[in-house]
């Protein structure tokens, strides 16, 4: 099945991409899964919120560096709070905080080296440092549309 | 938080990436969703079945079609069956196949024409048709590489 008001070659590009970032998440997370119980969406959180100023950060931008919906941040967050990764709190008018904890930091700091070198046996290591360079910059290019474009949802 | 093991230029390259890709599963489902009640899965699986030959796929072919691991295609047959958009079947020794029902290839051929706008509306037009190329090219590359590496899950 076409889809209609793609090429055939657009069609291809999309599928292969698609396909092929499907399969580099699956793969990713199964390492992660395995050498320390993290989700890639558990590995995601921690990371942005260990590098955040005192650790913290407002649920709308941590949904934001993400890239997901904020309803999908919060469902997250309930999850980890209740394993102990992360704590809510509520910041005046400012809104819901999320705060990592001493054992979320904990947790992240004992993934990552193996998170690292799966990432570049996966990914890094694939492509010649100029066709990584290559990737990043048109991720980046389609990235920066992507945020400028007002969500339909 | 620098994750040993990557420089900083992989590591950056490696999230921008990675954001991208987070960001427009979101959109495109956020677009699937409201105008078919679709995920991004469920249309994967329904593609991927309505071009099959039969329209049916053995479960392990369809779950290395995707990008998943088998139980997490199993588990999404089992919630589209109950929506009436698949059925599964034992194939003698052949294992499991998954077949279309009439319903399913409706609901893709419903959502096709809008879906492929957005697709086209949030990637393929952000990029010029050489960028795509390059970036399908890439995708290629990696693709091949993760699917000839044996899992380590």
């Amino acid at each position: 099945m076409v889809l209609k008001g793609l090429t055939e070659r657009e069609l291809r590009a999309w599928r292969t991409s698609f396909e092929m970032l499907e399969l580099l998440r699956t793969r990713i997370e199964q390492q992660l899964q395995a050498s320390s119980g993290l989700s890639n969406a558990d590995y995601t959180v921690l990371a942005l919120l260990s590098e955040a100023p005192d650790r913290r950060m407002r649920v709308f931008e941590l949904a934001r560096g993400a890239g997901w919906e904020k309803s999908r941040m919060h469902h997250q967050l309930t999850r980890m709070g209740k394993r102990g990764l992360v704590i809510r709190e509520r910041c005046g008018s400012r809104g819901m905080e999320a705060v990592i904890t001493a054992d979320g930091l904990a947790a992240l700091r004992k993934a990552a080296p193996s998170h690292a070198q799966e990432v570049r046996r996966l990914f890094v290591d694939r492509l010649t440092p100029e066709e990584l360079d290559q990737f990043a910059g048109l991720s980046a290019t389609i990235l920066d549309s992507l945020r400028a474009d007002s969500s339909p949802g």
